[in-house]
């Protein structure tokens, strides 16, 4: 890399900077170095930006997975120093200041570290096993078959406790992940199932919002924790409090207390840790497995090497508390260590990271939000109004935009989910709970 | 089935319809038994209706697999009487009158099978193997996916001709499919690629679309053929008429003359038989492996057993010489089906089918498409307005029309492929022509 057929000339004394990870991370460091004497290689191990905060839309059929992706070479376009490639990063050489990928090694002179987070399952092998994340299109695309998949079967199951478990939707965690996917998912079964399945009594169907502590949506103020908790009830969801999840099996969770909740699909939405790379790259890390850097967002024993975003641990609000995993903090980040890059280009001394808090927001349902920011606490209409805004916003590209907004109208509208369809990833999976040479009762 | 928890009334003296197949024909029968009085019963293995004539949009990156299909149970929620079932149909006992799928045993009093086709390769397991299919969502996503992942790899790939190879589009088969697919691929390069790959030389790339005849679109005036010809050749795509392909590898096609193609990418888009479920059957197959029906469209030795669409064989305009596997037939044929049901449950006679040839069309790009229908022969503009509106219309759905339309129109205006992200089904599979330890050149 750069292959001999690359023909865009580069001057071979531009240094170069390899940024790890399309994310919201990756792509403000690509951004804020669009203009600087440098050549920028962007290297994701997917050829797309997704965004992820919708992506429990994708997974509750309410959106295409085509929607909330966008192609990162499309991005790049604008930018006359950025390259991309296709690639897995399995680990760095600091020494020999090369990146390791699947498909070769890559030199850096500067490399910014922003590969993401991944699902923690706490070394549970039953838990990763038996429960579904929700980390990227295609678990979230196997979700949605799965979901539907367990609407059909329990279309055709005639013992009760078995259609029960079949239409028993269980998420782990009581974040804002988890709070939006149970919303999402009772409006699928009261707005949809219910109309798709006539001969199937939706009221057998049950979402389960599991939380380990006594509250929800903890980093919250706690009238928001309430307002949200008030309303997941309101709208048939049942959040279980202080509740351990000790084992996932393949018809249900069992609880430390010994109880035991049958259930088809459960979604494990609490846990995050950082990306796989983090533990690759033989340095110290912070709690999550995150990757401890300085305040200005580099290695403490390598100034060229940065890490931001999830990925990286870095005391910030108070001592003992890491910036959250959120997309503003990996932005600013992201911002940050680019500037750093080239303050260091040109002799000046790097600037620590300073994190704006614009305030935090999460849907519940429809017309239902919560918002905290600018020193404004909402709940309910305005706030969603709000959420929708933010993120429509937020949305890379004009056509994703156009597309979100009318699957969001069509089924304001229509009380529907365009989405769904059984197919692709996942399909084949048959919910366990069910055993089908049981079915025919003629 | 139906199983306990079903509590819509039925009488139990009504008779049950089973369709097999939610395609054209499958859902023109559904409709046209809508009022009758009988149960109707869908089975389908997959939960939506396929629009396949825009299948190569999707394989195309021009449209995304979720516009163009819509779920079956939001079509028969219009019709009191239907019923649907996600199962795969392995086989007819005819004596007992009952179907045999995954999901157990369905009794009929009448049968519908329209289960459709499905790629033939003439038991060549190297062409099997090794090219690619373009029948169902799955197969567009994957299809996808490799001409994405070939774009990837060509531009790391530093040997001329594997570069080459993997910018090589080989299709199989001069009927409408492969003639929309070069000319879908031709565009994808010189708008699309070229755009984002700015290192990568686009003159290499070549789409090759392979005819055995010597004319593509046989079934069309011999004017309208020569307007496709030259239209694609003018677009850049060559086209090689009167040439047999001997099979596929792994890195191209070798031909009858003894001659070989690179190519990273070959489509098979030649060769159509009836579905897996017609030789299942135990009964008199026709050519292609279609299931020979009477002009009642009844098995010849069971009339409670039709058969429609593309698994049917039937000779219509002259002898010899079967309907062919489009959708009108395959519309007409369902209608026809259920209304012979309809006929015999009023002990009336049944009707011969006799099929309304509405015409033909096929799109070649941008502004330009063949049609022949109602006396009339256009290519250019004129042709290709009709072929959008045709298929819009056809679309089932409003919001499926309103992605398409939303789809076609960005396409138009910004000369961009929305959808070209590597992801799902296949986004795993490596072009094998490359060998990656090799791309390295540090």
């Amino acid at each position: 890399m750069p292959s001999p057929n690359q023909t865009a000339p580069q001057p071979a004394t531009r240094p170069r900077v390899v940024i790890v990870g399309a994310g919201f991370g990756g792509l403000a460091a690509a951004r804020t170095l669009a203009n600087a004497p440098v050549e920028v290689l962007l290297i994701n191990r997917t050829n797309y930006h997704g965004f992820w905060p919708l992506l429990y839309q994708v997974a509750t059929a309410g959106l295409e997975p085509e929607s909330i992706a966008y192609p990162v070479r499309a991005i790049l376009r604008r930018y006359r120093n950025a390259n991309f490639l296709l690639a897995e990063v399995q680990g760095v050489d600091f020494t020999r200041r090369c990146v390791q990928t699947d498909v070769g090694e890559i030199s850096y002179d500067y490399l910014i570290l922003a590969a993401g987070s991944t699902t923690n399952f706490f070394g549970n092998n039953q838990i990763a096993r038996y429960a579904l994340g929700m980390k990227d299109l295609d678990e979230a695309q196997r979700l949605r078959n799965h979901v539907l998949l367990c609407c059909e079967r329990a279309a055709v199951e005639s013992d009760p406790t078995r259609r029960a478990a079949l239409l028993t939707f269980a998420v782990v965690g009581g974040g804002p992940t988890g709070v939006e996917l149970a919303g999402a998912f009772i409006e699928l079964i009261r707005h949809v199932i219910r109309r798709d399945y006539p001969m199937l009594d939706t009221r057998q169907a049950r979402v389960v919002l599991i939380e380990a502590t006594n509250h929800i949506l903890a980093s919250f103020p706690e009238s928001l924790q309430h307002a949200a908790l008030q309303r997941l009830r309101q709208m048939g969801v049942e959040v279980r409090l202080q509740t351990q999840v000790a084992d996932a099996h393949h018809d249900g969770l069992t609880f430390r207390d010994g109880s035991f909740l049958p259930a088809a699909t459960v979604v494990w939405a609490t846990g995050v840790r950082g990306a796989p790379l983090a533990d690759a790259l033989g340095v110290t890390l912070g709690r999550g497995a995150r990757v401890v850097v300085t305040p200005h967002l580099t290695l403490p024993a390598d100034e060229r090497v940065f890490v931001v975003g999830d990925m990286a641990y870095l005391e910030g609000y108070r001592p003992g508390v890491a910036y959250p995993m959120v997309a503003p903090v990996a932005i600013q980040m992201g911002e940050q260590a680019a500037r750093n890059i080239i303050a260091q280009l040109n002799h000046q001394p790097m600037l620590p990271f300073h994190y704006i808090d614009k305030g935090q927001m999460a849907t519940i349902g429809r017309s239902a939000a919560v918002l905290d920011a600018f020193g404004i606490r909402l709940s309910g209409w305005l706030a969603w109004v709000g959420w929708l805004f933010v993120h429509l916003i937020a949305l890379v590209g004009f056509r994703n935009r156009v597309l979100v907004l009318l699957n969001w109208a069509y089924s304001y509208f229509t009380y529907d989910r365009g989405v769904r369809l059984i197919f692709g990833v996942g399909a084949e999976r048959q919910p366990a709970v069910v055993e089908y040479d049981e079915v025919n009762d003629h």
